[in-house]
């Protein structure tokens, strides 16, 4: 990578990844970058429909952990990034027309509008970092492979036209890690959390583990059981599903690098404040 | 009863049900006394011992978890309840000599020695306080019988002539119910943690969670996994087959019930470095 090594990206502070990816001179999957630096999902659409997908997120917020949202129009986000450029601060991005995705862009100013609104997620990066600072052995990881993720059976609380299931996101680990990894992803709400599920899968409407229906299936071992998060993917399976007539979200892996340090401890509510008040 | 009825001695300050106890007036099981304060297991024994009992629960927090430590012959342990007296103020002891309980008491007055160390450990009545406030059903509660507990193939680490096996307490519950129990008693650290098992009881050595080894058993529902926390019984079984020539604990059910409160995070350090100093 012309731009550094690996372990380079991994020590530098999310401004200097940010800077790198604006000034075009990054294009990769950001998973290992800025090391410490809580991760996020994006969603940017209309105006129109910002009102309602806020109340979505606020419904669900396992899936849908709010970090911020800015004003119709604006590009920066001062709460989750200082000096962030909305448009080129992040190195993928999806266009979506009427729930289909039209193209993949590096940089989304050409055809920037001042009515959209950006939605800033957490991803479950931040616990991931957690469970392996905590020694504990994350299968995706280990194999060098996106995680599994599966539709289920259960509903998120629908509001306006965004409904849909929850999608969830499995990590195996034997009973005593499984205890372990709940525990330290409790302390991660603004990254999903505690997970939704342990054990069988056909109890929330999973039929076959090895089949997952986003990212790579992983092995399971004797022993072991797999643990269920709400995911990342829910919101983006949704904004789908509504058939807005425009949206971007950031291409998957590809994810909005912001300041806020994943140790940090946040309070939803006090984030999402002003942003429901200028909706 | 006439010193009030259950609903008096629920609203009571733990202060004030002691000094009942203290005075003869209440002899009964303690659960749901003074609600909202901590009950606690005791051991009481001989200063040459008490050195290694002290490493024993620092080695094994999970099943004796450290909220008091007397200095040898005294009676009160400020840092727990004020104004106590350990031998009047706790309405049932058992008493051992060489390893075998000889005699119930209603208070230890007359064989108090100047050699005695108290130790005061958590119990999961506080955790079970939590998961009631939280909205979850405890079987045990439901069924109005005794927590079913069961040694297991874990052993503790052991210290001195301190050794033995967990022993753990178990409560079903549905998965996801079970993930909110993991995390709530996760935080309540001094009273068992976080479960230490759940799922299939041979993993941990469990032959049948049908027939308890204390307590009762209770009835599982479909789809429910029993939850297994390191239990308070563990070090009571330890001083046991430690073969002490004498010592005195709590009669099971007749807990001490301390000045600290439920909603209260203690730092396990901080408690005990007065103590370890001066044995």
């Amino acid at each position: 990578m012309a731009t550094g090594t690996t372990a380079d990206l991994r020590r530098m502070t999310a401004a200097e990844v940010r800077a790198r990816i604006r000034s075009g001179a990054l294009d990769a999957p950001t998973a290992g970058m800025a090391d410490g630096f809580v991760q996020a999902n994006l969603a940017i659409l209309p105006r129109e429909f910002a009102r309602d997908f806020l109340d979505f997120c606020l419904a669900n917020p396992k899936p849908c952990p709010l970090l911020g949202v800015s004003r119709p129009g604006e590009t920066a986000i001062d709460g989750v990034a200082r000096g962030l450029d909305i448009r080129t601060d992040v190195c993928g991005y999806k266009v979506f027309k009427d729930g289909v995705c039209v193209e993949r862009r590096s940089e989304v100013s050409a055809i920037w509008r001042d009515d959209l609104v950006t939605f800033v997620l957490g991803c479950s990066f931040s616990f991931d970092h957690a469970l392996l600072h905590a020694g504990l052995a994350v299968r995706h990881i280990d194999c060098g492979c996106n995680v599994p993720m599966y539709k289920t059976g259960i509903a998120c609380a629908p509001r306006g036209r965004f409904a849909g299931p929850l999608v969830t996101s499995m990590r195996p680990f034997p009973p005593a890690e499984a205890i372990r990894a709940i525990c330290l992803s409790d302390h991660y709400p603004l990254a999903h959390g505690a997970p939704v599920h342990f054990g069988d899968p056909s109890a929330i409407g999973i039929a076959d583990v090895s089949r997952p229906d986003y990212g790579d299936a992983v092995p399971m071992r004797a022993g072991e059981v797999p643990v269920f998060w709400a995911c990342g993917v829910t919101p983006q399976a949704v904004l789908e599903e509504a058939r807005l007539p425009f949206a971007i979200t950031h291409d998957p892996g590809h994810m909005l690098i912001t300041d806020i340090r994943n140790e940090a401890v946040f309070d939803v509510g006090s984030l999402v404040a002003d942003a429901s008040v200028l909706l």
